[in-house]
This record gives structure tokens, sequence and C-alpha cells, in this order.
């Protein structure tokens, strides 16, 4: 390590004080990213995610490009699905697609489990690369058993997850046993990433948005505390994420979780009156990003003048980066972040 | 008219007292029904549209056969778009593709003017059938600005209206253009339709919730208030409905609109604690309805419970009707809500 460490992200995560607002974007390992592209002309998706090297390198690209305060290990959360016996494909332009979904008890029967330092080799591999070449958190991440459920029940990416909540709804106990499959492959697969050496670790419940407040309750929020009181344990900041989720947030605020990501929808000053106290992260639409720098800095500006009003802020989008952004409208961003929070 | 008119649903707009909760539901002409899809077969969406006689009768249906206290015109909300310049085709299993997407300013420039008496007389035919024929209240309906220029600018349906925000952000004055010719277009189209005989009027900004407040305020609601307040001298009661626009009902209760549509995810109990004050429909998630008929009523049961706790609320689902909900399933809901609600 030749920089000293940049702890800020990992204190912000804690409501501790910082020396300006850290900021990571999501997906800032992306297709955004000439080199990105290049590398992705050679490879599939899941090639990459086989060998330790590339998706170090993939991983490393965003902090030296963009200087970013954390880095965001490159994996997908279909990952460790393939081992417990999902056939789950990433097809370009659609998304994860699985060719035998969930359609019985018996289906969810059939899971098996993960052993992590077998099955997914590669990825601890790729994180001890980058505990020795990086000099900003590393964050491990997963899908939360809703989101995986979802693709694993309607086949691929939905717009209404129709099938998803009517087995959810018709066979409550075959629901949850895959909630308790999925939540012990969920902690297996993130506990092996932080003794790996990831620092923090963030969940993506990207679609549980689509259920309201009473079927989160009954449904998910049992395997979501079980999830992050297993973390717990293990001593890193948790981010919990999803997209169209701010009726959730008074049910999120309850769990056992250190930051709570917000979409674009849900303003922090929102979030903050409705009692929310942990951590936040977020929120700046990732659309507005291929618009004017003007748009831009005054957006980010408000949002920063909310986020800092109290300890416990990250900067972030509200999503991932599209691909049409340009790189240097994220390394303006970056820095102008720096530069306005810095005490 | 044999049977007595039906004013339930009128009075519940009003936040007048009513013998029973009214309730229809959204798409409540659509290929759930057996009827439905005989009649699909012989005609494509738009031809359909052109015969007032089966448009009519498409509309009836759904009311003899569930029993509900409302028609909804069957119509679709980019009808009108395809006479102002639009070239927009129904794709089976996709929705509306349009082949000409809005691009530049030049792009709005050329919309023209709709003239309801010429381009929709179908439409206000079927209206006026309708008039003789049906013993409760007939809804009709347009789509709002922002979602039927999500489509035009897309080119389609989308998942992230990404294209949609970032004309919005890049091109203001263009955004604001567009906003204006359809506003007018929709204002147009729906006083034509009171006047041809609809007792109310709902609007669809179904996909406006991708946008979070602060951008409603500025790119959106402007225009909402000119077709409400326009609406307002027309003397009929008005909905509003978005999908995951919980985040925007403080906004949407500033409007002179009288009803607010909710989606499944946010509760009456949540809205009323916002400080909505106006009339409420909504809001049983759609997905419930393949489900066992317990859990279809107890959730009913909770909803009514919520809603009938002040004047102004009518019952409907969260969003439209999918294909696969068994007829029976609505024809014991309508009952139910008619029976536990009689006063």
């Amino acid at each position: 390590m030749s920089k000293p460490f940049n702890d800020a992200f990992l204190k912000a995560c804690r409501k501790e004080q910082t020396p300006h607002v850290p900021v990571w974007y999501m997906r800032q390992a992306g297709r955004y990213q000439p080199e990105y592209r290049e590398i992705r002309k050679k490879y599939t998706f899941f090639e990459m995610s086989e060998i330790p090297e590339v998706c170090a390198e993939v991983t490393r690209l965003p902090v030296e490009q963009l200087g970013v305060d954390a880095a965001i290990l490159f994996a997908d959360i279909m990952t460790p699905l393939q081992h417990i016996g999902v056939d789950v494909e990433i097809r370009s332009g659609v998304g994860p697609v699985i060719d035998n979904p969930i359609r019985s008890e018996k289906d969810v029967e059939r899971l098996t489990e993960i052993d992590p330092e077998t099955h997914v080799a590669t990825t601890l591999e790729a994180i001890r690369i980058l505990n020795q070449q990086l000099s900003v958190p590393l964050i491990g991440f997963a899908g939360a058993p809703f989101t995986l459920a979802s693709y694993m029940i309607e086949g691929g990416p939905s717009k209404n997850y129709h099938k998803t909540k009517a087995f959810m709804y018709a066979e409550p106990v075959a629901w949850k046993a895959l909630m308790e499959k999925l939540g012990a492959m969920t902690i297996s697969y993130l506990k092996a990433q932080v003794k790996a050496g990831a620092h923090a670790i963030q969940v993506f419940d990207s679609w549980v948005g689509a259920l309201n407040e009473q079927d989160y309750q009954l449904y998910v929020a049992p395997i979501m505390h079980k999830i992050f009181q297993a973390l717990k344990e293990m001593g890193v900041p948790t981010i919990y994420f999803g997209i169209g989720t701010g009726h959730l947030l008074t049910e999120w605020n309850k769990l056992p979780v250190d930051v709570l990501g917000l979409d674009w929808r849900t303003s922090i000053t929102q979030a903050r009156a409705k009692g929310i106290d942990k951590a936040l992260q977020g929120n700046l639409d990732p659309s507005l990003l291929i618009g004017p720098w003007e748009v831009i800095q005054e957006r980010a500006k408000a949002i920063l003048d909310q986020g800092m009003a109290q300890p416990g802020y990250i900067f972030n989008l509200g999503h991932g980066i599209f691909p049409d952004v340009p790189v240097e409208n994220l390394q303006k961003l970056t820095a102008f972040i720096h530069e306005y929070t810095k005490r």
C-alpha cells in the first residue's frame, strides 16, 4: 500500500465524523467505462467472474479513474445461485434468465447448500488480491432473498413480480422454506467475503419495493433480520438497498443493519422526517448524469446539503450508472463532492 | 334504464355518505374474461376501438358479470396520440411501440392538435351508447402527459425511463412544450368525453412515480394543475392514479383533483398519516387475486376497515387485473365488499 488507507466510508457507515463526505457509485465498474467494454469483448460475464485477476482489475479501475472512497467487488448477485442448483445465465440486454424456475415446494426442496471456499473460490481470491492493492475499503455484496427469489420464480426479470407474489400468497410454507434456504446461502456467502477481507457489505434487495409494508413484515423481514444479525457478529458495517422502497423505510429502520440505501425517489429529508435514524446512502438520479454539468452540480449540492445535516452520510446514486454516462461527468462529480464537503 | 341509477361511486368521489363502499376494478374489461378473449380473437386492439358497439359491449360486460359500481370506458391511453402524429402500435405481449420517438425539440414541434369530434368519434359514440344502457356511472379516462411522453421518448415500455428523464433534464424548453401539447390534447379529449356523457374522469399517470418530488414539482405538476383545473369546469369528479407514487402524494394532494388512486404499496392509513385529505381509491395487490379466497377476503377486509374510517373511499385494486385471475374470485370479492360495508 503506497497511499494511507482512506477510511472515510467506514466512518460514515458508523455515523462518525469524516474529513469529507465519502462517495462511491453503484455499478461504478461497468459498461460506461471504455476499459471495461474492452475487457467484456474478451469474456462473458461469468467467465470474468472465474478469473480473480480480472475481477480485481475491474473492481480497482473505477477507484483509480474516479477517485471514489470505496471499491465494490465485481460480481453479480446471481453468482452464488449457480452453485445451489439454479440454471442461471446472464443474457445481454435482458438480464438473468433461469431455465428451471421455482414452481412448487418440491423445487424449493431440491436447492442445495453453498460451500463458499469451493464454489466461489475465485471471488474470495479476488478479495484477497484487492486487499493487497486498494487503499480504500472494499465492499462485498449479495442479493437479498426476495430479489433472488423473484428471478428464480419469474424465470428472469419482471415488471410486476406477479408470479413471485402469487407463489408467496398461495404457498406460504414453500415461500418460508425458500427464504430460509436463500438466507442461509447469503449468510454463508457474505461471511466468507468478510473472512477473505471485505470491509463492508451491501445487500441488494432491488425489487422488494414491489411489496407493501404488511407483506414485507410477514414474508421478508424475518429473514433479513437473521442475515443482518449474522453479519453483526462479523463486525463490518452493513448497507441495505432497494429500488422504490420508500414505503418500507420504517420497517428497514428496525433491522440490525447500519446504513440504508435510498433510491432517487425518496429524499434524505423525507427519510429523516419518517424518523429514520440510521446512516443513509444515496441518492442522485442516475439519469441526471448525462445531463448538463450545471444541473448535475446543482442537484448534487442539494443532496449533499441534506446529507450533511447529521453524521452518517455516504454519497451515491439512486441506482446503477447507465452505460451512456461520460466518465468525465463522474470524475467532475467526485471531485466536486470532495471539495464541497471538505471540513 | 331498467334499474335505478347507482350513484354510490359518484357520491364517494365527493366524500358524501354512501349505502355501501363502491367498487370497480382497473382493467375490469380484460383478458381474464373468456368473453373478452373471444372478441379479441376477431379484432386487433385498435380495430375494436373503431367499432362503437364493440367498445360499448366490452365496457358493459364486467358491470353485468361482476356487479361493480362503475364502468370504465374501453379504450387505450395511446388512442389519442395516433391523431397528433405519433406512429403507435399496441404489440401483443410488449405494449405500445412507437416508430417515430421524440428525440429533439423539432420532433415536439411537429406534433399536431386533436379534434375529438373527428378523431375519436367512435370513442364518443361508444360513450353515448353506454349512457343509454348503463345503470352505473361511466368513467372516461386518458393518460397523463408524463406517462404518454415516456412512451413517446423511449419508443415503448421502459423499466427505468432513462431516456425520458435525460430529455427532461437536458432539454427543459422542449420538455415544457411537449407537456403543454400533450396537456392541451388531454384536456380536449377529456372534455369531449364528458360532453358525450362520461360521469367521471380518471387520469392515468402510471409511470410518473419514476420522478422524485422535486422533479415532479418542476416538470409535471404545472401541467397536471392545468388539466384538473380545466376538468373542474366540467363539473365531474376526477381521479388521479399512478404506480409507485407514494412519495408524490403530498404534491398530488395540492392539485385540483377529487380522488387519489393508490397502488398496493402505500396503505390508506399511510396516506392519511401524510395528511392526504382527498377521497381515496384502492388498493388491493392485484397479484392476490389468484391466491386462496381466505387470503383475498382477509386483505380486502383490512383495506375496507382503513377506507371506511372516513367518507370518500372507493375500493379498487392497486393496478389492473392480471389475465390469469379467475372471474369467480372477482365476483366473490365484489359481493363481499358490498355485504361487508352495507350500512
